[in-house]
């Protein structure tokens, strides 16, 4: 497969593309293309937002203009983006490295129109395997509900303790946050992503455990940290009395140890291979906890949300394809103006879990220094994900948005607030309308900036922003905003020419802690085992591990 | 008052030191100064380390060899900054452009023997006035805890309201939580920093209003946000029957709305001038609901932990200061080998909010772009600081700081577990002892790298980071590491040449938040008002707050 992108040198179409943009973004360092005049142009705003399906993108302080958003969406055509993408949905390996394909979109649409088509994998059929998932939690989520399904002693279930680490979790503990208040909700979830026994010890200590389901989820079922709390969660059971086939379920690769009929559970349900952890909110491991939090109607209200993104981002054309254009935006600020990191600012708490959940999904996905053939990149690709909810930030670390290195930031506001009871009014506004006061505000003055005699409080201004506005924090909407994120990191990825999909940089890490790990258990078997053979960091901490204390030096 | 920086050009003893350092950093960028070849030199370990009262820093992983500590620690000699950081303590001006002290280490140096020389601030004695203070907090803990005072219906109190935004709310909810499951904790606390109003929504809904507190922190008592939601808090009182002099506690500066007899509230306790929001922690900001929650001992002891850190910080020479060095190390990796960012990593889940705190802390303060004189920076200061606890972290983006644009990473590590009970083995090794092997893996891998023939496997290493150790997770400890999390931030303020204590950078955003909230007001007001005069994003995005739902475009 031809594979092009624009942070791989070589390749005389796109070399003589990434010059030009290279160029064009030094007019950028003048004072005549600062965002005040910018701003100012008439039509800015009409021209540099996009709107689709109450999803609306606002990129008109973003340091761009006709000339360089064209040549971006040059680079969309040329890289073959928009295809590639759609190639993904249509089964290609994608995810070459791994000679996987990327089918975390078939989720949400194996029910609907959109999967008249059969999709075949390795001789099955994806659709109909998605489809039975799906019947199977559905079944599950309504046999818990309904008390059909109790626990060891008998009593129905309150609360669901999610086990797994990473894209385990994050996606599914931002959705299960955001659809919150608004939702009835059946049952509780708790996270226990950490192998921190501290983090085990305030979950029991929250929980009854004859109410309490555990769903260990790994694909897998090999993962350290789950493995070792799946451990202190069978203890925990066995301790209680009750037993692992009333009170575990499993969402696992099929043919896993957690899919083994040898360690009965209550409920096993499969996650697939052409699905990668951190796309994987919208199959069994969000759709597990969630459908059992705010029921399948719920999740299947959510999913419907990120079809309505996918459907989008499959058709509609560069010019107009929004998390397209977001990606493009994403590649000019790391690659041409050079932004060390983005940041995330949601002005609804309700999201206040999105920013680590986009860090890990866009961190992973794109933190890469080759390309999809293994050649180096012109610089290491991916930038920094950070955030916290506004006004928060504001009271946090807007000082150094304002005043120090800048970094470009997602603004979200939200039309419909998802509260509904009375609201006092402070200062003539009710507290919804105070966040988007600071939106509104904060993304002003970043942009235009304000001159001052006192140098201490001189704005310089010209610091970009996005501004997305969902029309509310229904499940639908939450959906969207997920899918749209997906996609502005897949887009990203096959622009730039890197694999969104792997990730063989948590590979090292790994060897080496099982290294390390080999030197504890030794040691804790044979208290003669000594150290004395590892370099000096790693005898040091491993003796203060045994000996519990801090010796002077 | 003479004010040297080195971020100031125009001092020709300092600018020859800046240039010095930016000579000798290039030597980093070849192959013979690779952390895997630093790492080998012998001594290494014992050289590139520092300890002090249980507190271990090791900087061996740092991209540092001697010859640039030395310049470095000339830099701290030539800027004056230890003597500047006594000074402080002696109630000096420091923060110049506000005209006020910094004697947030005056909270926890006033009742010990380090306060024995006077301390007078406008002909105020400083020492009194905190203990003062103090004694009011401790009978109001007491009270509260031995059931003497009571809600108006007579039930004793179980949980407590911090309403309070930024430096009001972050340190409190870090040590809170970093203190917890090891401490007997009378006083559940719950944190109302946002006005979002499904935020106080989400508390109501947990807590039982007759025995609850809440507690207003707001210096000025003027906070836009803390007064908002003072203002629900208030109505949602009233409609419970429920009065604010039994309910309500403030911490706010004398003589501020807060503290008027006209408006009584239970009990109301001092915030000073010359403590700043951000610095607040061990004054009553924290003092309050932390001796609720785990009594007057236990934040005392937090206290004493803080003190032990402050006594190393001023007595500690140059080249033995642990967050002196700590400063030094920022500053190289920021503004001489170009990281724009850091991450806080701690392998303890009990200080998973201790990067949101120090994102405050360090983004508020180092976040300039002018010097203590008002001159411009060579180049703005401060860098971003994020994080998440480990192993959590290395499943979210340590594929980034592996393979991607590198960035420098505070490790920090617990030699002692918080968790006593009994623990299940999982390969061999605890899950405590699981911690160990990742976050000693991972330094190692970051520094060493390794090589693969495979291009996508290969890890070039040398990505720098520092590992701190903790004896345990005591109060004093958590202390200790707050301690040194602040004075390393005012280091590198005074070594810099920036005022860490001032944050005009975040009025602009207020001022135009004031504009639109205005025009807001206005609609709310009068139906007829429009908002045609503002330019388009503006009156687009206030539309749809009136309207209620995105047009198509």
């Amino acid at each position: 497969m031809k594979q092009p992108g624009l942070l791989q040198a070589g390749q005389p179409e796109i070399d003589l593309l990434y010059n030009r943009l290279a160029v064009k973004s030094e007019d950028f360092h003048t004072d005549r293309f600062h965002l005040k005049h910018l701003c100012a142009l008439p039509g800015r705003f009409a021209d540099f937002s996009l709107a689709a399906n109450d999803f609306f993108l606002d990129y008109s302080r973003q340091r761009l203009d006709n000339e360089a958003l064209a040549l971006l969406f040059e680079a969309a055509e040329a890289t073959g983006a928009l295809e590639k993408f759609r190639e993904m949905t249509r089964g290609n390996l994608v995810n070459t490295t791994e000679k996987r394909a990327a089918l975390h979109m078939a989720t949400r649409a194996s029910e609907s129109s959109a999967s008249k088509q059969p999709l075949t994998i390795d001789g099955h059929d994806v659709n109909a395997g998605i489809n039975r998932v799906n019947a199977e939690i559905r079944d599950f989520v309504e046999n818990v509900h309904t008390g059909r399904l109790t626990g060891t002693s008998g009593s129905p279930f309150s609360d669901a303790v999610v086990v797994g680490i990473g894209g385990s979790y994050l996606g599914c503990e931002f959705v299960y946050h955001a659809m919150g208040p608004s939702m009835d909700r059946r049952i509780a979830l708790h996270f226990l992503p950490n192998v921190d026994i501290d983090d085990f010890a305030g979950i029991i200590s929250r929980v009854n455990p004859e109410k309490t389901l555990w769903i260990i989820i790994s694909k897998s079922y090999t993962t350290t940290e789950t493995m070792a709390n799946l451990n202190q969660v069978l203890a925990f059971l066995n301790a209680e009395g009750l037993s692992p086939k009333d009170h575990v379920v499993t969402v696992t690769a099929k043919g896993s140890p957690g899919d083994d009929p040898e360690n009965p559970v209550l409920a096993s349900f499969h996650m697939f291979d052409f699905i990668g952890g951190r796309y994987s909110v919208s199959s069994a491991v969000g759709g597990v906890p969630l459908g059992l939090a705010y029921g399948w109607e719920g999740f299947r209200r959510f999913l419907d949300g990120c079809r309505c993104m996918d459907t989008h981002a499959l058709s509609a054309p560069v010019h107009e394809n929004i998390p397209l254009t977001a990606a493009l935006i994403s590649i000019w600020n790391k690659h041409f103006l050079g932004y060390p990191a983005q940041a995330i600012i949601p002005y609804a708490s309700r999201l206040s879990r999105l920013a680590p959940h986009i860090q890990q999904l866009y961190m992973e996905s794109i933190g890469k220094s080759v390309s999809f053939s293994g050649k180096e990149l012109r610089h290491p690709a991916g930038s920094i994900i950070f955030g916290e909810p506004g006004t928060n930030a504001q009271h946090s670390f807007f000082q150094l948005a304002h005043q120090g290195p800048a970094f470009p930031i997602d603004f979200i506001g939200v039309a419909v607030p998802g509260f509904s009871g009375p609201q006092a009014q402070s200062k003539g506004v009710t507290n919804h309308q105070e966040l988007w006061a600071n939106l509104l505000a904060q993304a002003r003055a970043l942009a235009l900036g304000r001159d001052n005699e006192d140098p201490a409080r001189r704005f310089k201004g010209n610091r970009p922003c996005s501004i997305i506005m969902l029309n509310d924090l229904e499940p639908e909407s939450i959906g969207q905003l997920l899918a749209f994120y997906e996609a502005r990191t897949i887009f990203e990825g096959f622009i730039l020419g890197i694999n969104p999909f792997d990730q063989f940089g948590v590979e090292l890490g790994k060897v080496m802690a099982g290294d390390l790990r080999r030197e504890i258990a030794a040691r804790n078997q044979d208290t003669d085992h000594d150290f004395s053979h590892l370099d000096a960091p790693d005898q040091f901490y491993l003796d203060m591990v045994f000996k519990k204390n801090i010796p002077g030096k």
